[in-house]
């Protein structure tokens, strides 16, 4: 089996836990290459590793002629640029969400991405998690016949510190953009009217910020189907991931994976685990498969599970809940 | 412990039902007259139950001396004339929803009720379950702190006969008007706007009718709480009824009791038993329950737990949803 | 429909409970006589009821010609005597378990039955339980292929008075009686040996009785399937009734119900409501259909599903659980 | 933080799952040597996982000056020779269950292990798994009161190969070894006396082996608690692993995890997601959490949480197991 050489750029805190997963897929992938302007650690990751090449200069890793592949983990509003210095220099791109900055930056770059022929896959992580999964493949062998109503809750443990709120584009953008994918993934069909109401009930310095912290968002398909997304960004019992699409034959739903399973009975009644708070444990297996998958799709030509044009939609949605949310009107899709 | 007399109005399916669970509270109640214009076995219904009076017309019943309440599971379209003079008779009253055939009859028979200090206690069936009841005691008692999302999914096993359809004034009347009341009772607030969506998606002669066959409403409460209703007349795995309600320390959800509670493991996964379909069998506990709290309510001095005016606002609300299906809009509550 | 006019022996807290319950099965029964040597309030009930007929002298019930059947609820040291009675008087015949004092007495009831050609249930309500009887008709249909090992947990919420215990026959023929019947249901096997531990754990004043009150059960049956059944006289959640049988092509089991469903999440893990208390509340419902089935096996023809064959084994196999726990040796069964 | 420079002996399937899983475990260990007589792939694995240094012989490894720990995960008719060798070299020893051939060979290992002053960590995994460790830390805590009953259901997905079975020590000591260490571990009690049943159900083949594939087993504790074992070759749903134990004040249980949690419902009940089948995706975990507690014991002075005393009592356990079922009679442990 070839190995993909791969080259990461941006090594904060999500580019770390990459590194770390893709190191351990010894059998589909070497890193050769690790670029990050900020890390002032790059020497000690490439040593732990080894990783023979490392640099401040993500160019100098994307022209790199032994990277196969590049990992685009570096900051938000940069990622337009990376994508499209990557696909004219012939790379195959796995890159996180947002993909840009805007819906037009999204569009260029999808051409540019084309135009070179080379592979997109957006870090869309619930595709890949075992749970969402089971719904999306379920709705498509038809067990639940023809969709009609989906429901989504997403909620944070905790809001991120308020400064990142600040700079974070929005709850819609920052946070709901993963349901709104989750939507169209698991109903397989698009949105074409968005109906967005949100508040502020968590924290005032959110609200002063310009931002919600909840929101209800109801969402139209093209099938007929019916979808509601709720968001909270403070979930006190931990990282709430639940959906359920509901059809002509029936519904399947997902609940909240457990630290552990036990069921204590005492005579207040029964009690059962905490769900986990971090994302990184509720998605660590996900984080792993989704680059499982992005080998299948470049060396035996599966399909990419989660395209360019997956995160073009996404930012066209969170766009539309957020004027919405602006009008109190709901928004048609074009 | 004193008994009450009570005279039934409409022995219908419903009434029927009641008058089997009423005759079998025997240290409640003492059923003393039956009054229905068109059932034609009322003689072998009174017999059956050892009741010595039995009439075609209600008014003769409401007139009876014996009689201390009067529970009404007449045509709707005859609720707000038996309330208003059932309250006139000074009877306490238990009357099946709706309460009356528009807000202006309701708000006519509510002075009326209030005039001649009667109890009015409403069917709204679900405030004595024991699922929904759990849920309300949880958030009155502040255990999940203060609710900021309710979501409440309530699915028909299969649409009534068309010919119901026609007459039945629509699913927010008929169906939905159980969902707001809850929301409104998990709450224990105020709802202050509604944004319905809806279609028919299940049966083309529901549309055919001027109706819908499924909904999505969203709600604002007044205490700045949202709220999620979706309504299905079809779903085929049965009588879904579900609800949760998210706050500031916590969420507390129920879901649908099934026939037993067998988990059987075989090599294709695990399987469990069906949801019951007749609404009677999944509220069956709460259909006795309401009228051993209208006892209560009648000689203990209890609170009614649903009364005239949630009644009421249930009427207001479903109006609403239905205005705001029609404009496309959401819809202000005064 | 034609009904069973019936005569109840015995008013305490069981025999009260079957009649409330039979009074309200009106298509199925009517309640003609009362009989209790010790109730003092036989006549209020039987006011109550409205019952013509009532009597300190069970004989006098059995000898009325419009009795078509007894139901037994009287001491339990009266049951072979009163069986043997109503037997030969051409009765039908419900009684609560045990059915004799003495494998031996319950050898000759039976053969009285016989002769007389009448039928008799015993009161193994679990037999008509939902849930129990969901893993019954489950295995009977081969749903998990041949049984190979059944395990039942049987958990009294709390002991019972140490004066009851004194006099209750002990743990084996007071408690585990109920579940060697259903390790029998359940498996459609007969047991061929039977080991026996226990102790008593709980209460110092019960092993002074000579009695113990934690005992686990170690069965084989004659189709080669191994049974386990464990016992405490005090789960402080509630009363623990559980069993699972696991076989060739899969397991079923069945877990306690609770009060209600609801689920509750706060930053300490999530929340379950109690399991019920009362053996009234947990099979309430089950106490009802056994009065149904045995309508149906008088009226229409069908098997008794609680036989005094069920009653006679269950006998046996307590009595070599208790000569097994004496021995400490494993006991056969002939 | 200071690296353990381990060695491993035997690359078998357990083994390279171990290497695996130690190569990724990057900031506590340092992989050093491979040592393997049979497995002709060590070059390639050495390669794979940048290793120095490999050999046939396993003596070579243990006397490497920079190997620090060593793992023994070669055939189990070795592991007394490569402990007591192991040890004698100044080896810290992480070594797969059975321990030793027989329970004099573990005493005498246990005590040159001693003598060295060397740690020693039985592959009792289950130990290290987050629902077991769930219930242990619940009953250490307290939160059940006094533990009175363990339940342990222990069944493998499907036999063995037949030749397997026939040189495996038989079903006690080859599989329920892991349930009596289990039994020890959630009560924290020794047993002092066990009863065994079992008989060949499944492959006649593994009776003409001298084998069983069904056992129950029950067991009596030096505190008063009694246990229930129950085992079979053959779970056709998967590998099934639960425990319940059950005290004064409560019981906790744990289940089987499933692949996913989806719920799906149609018409005929509820579906639920299947139950794993290999031991490797059931305990990926727990595979991975002993090597960082075996880390902790040695590095941070952490108690070792599976220890050679536990293998040895593991041993005499199954020993009387079989004892029992040879004798039909219960067998003290002394």
């Amino acid at each position: 089996m070839k190995k993909i050489r791969v080259g990461i750029i941006g090594l904060g805190r999500i580019g770390s836990m990459h590194l770390e997963n893709i190191a351990n897929l010894r059998d589909y992938y070497e890193i050769v290459a690790l670029a990050d302007p900020l890390n002032a650690n790059l020497s000690e990751l490439a040593e732990k590793y080894s990783i023979s090449f490392y640099t401040k200069d993500p160019q100098e890793l994307i022209n790199k002629e032994e990277v196969d592949a590049v990992l685009i983990s570096s900051a938000s509003n940069t990622h337009s640029e990376m994508i499209q210095n990557a696909a004219e220099a012939g790379k195959n791109i796995f890159c996180e969400k947002p993909i840009g900055e805007s819906v037009e930056a999204i569009k260029k770059s999808l051409e540019i991405v084309k135009k070179n022929k080379v592979k997109l896959q957006v870090g869309f992580n619930r595709r890949f998690d075992h749970n969402f999964r089971a719904i999306h493949d379920s709705v498509k062998s038809g067990k639940i016949g023809v969709p009609q109503i989906v429901r989504i809750s997403s909620r944070d443990p905790e809001p991120p510190a308020i400064e990142y709120v600040k700079v974070s584009g929005g709850l819609f953008n920052d946070m709901m953009i993963h349901d709104v994918d989750m939507a169209r993934y698991l109903t397989q069909s698009e949105v074409v009217e968005v109906y967005a109401t949100g508040d502020s009930l968590i924290d005032p310095r959110i609200r002063e910020a310009g931002d919600i912290d909840t929101a209800v968002v109801t969402l139209r398909f093209e099938n007929g189907a019916f979808g509601i997304i709720d968001n909270s960004r403070k979930a006190v019992y931990g990282y709430d991931q639940r959906a359920e699409v509901f059809g002509s034959e029936g519904k399947i739903s997902i609940d909240n994976d457990r630290m552990s399973n036990f069921e204590l009975e005492s005579n207040d009644g029964g009690h059962l685990d905490v769900i986990p708070r971090p994302f990184t444990i509720r998605y660590s297996q996900a984080y792993i498969d989704e680059f499982k998958e992005f080998y299948n799709s470049i060396v035996n030509g599966q399909d990419i599970k989660a395209t360019g044009f997956d995160g073009l939609k996404a930012a066209e949605l969170t766009n539309a809940a957020a004027k919405s949310l602006q009008t109190g009107l709901p928004v048609k899709i074009s």
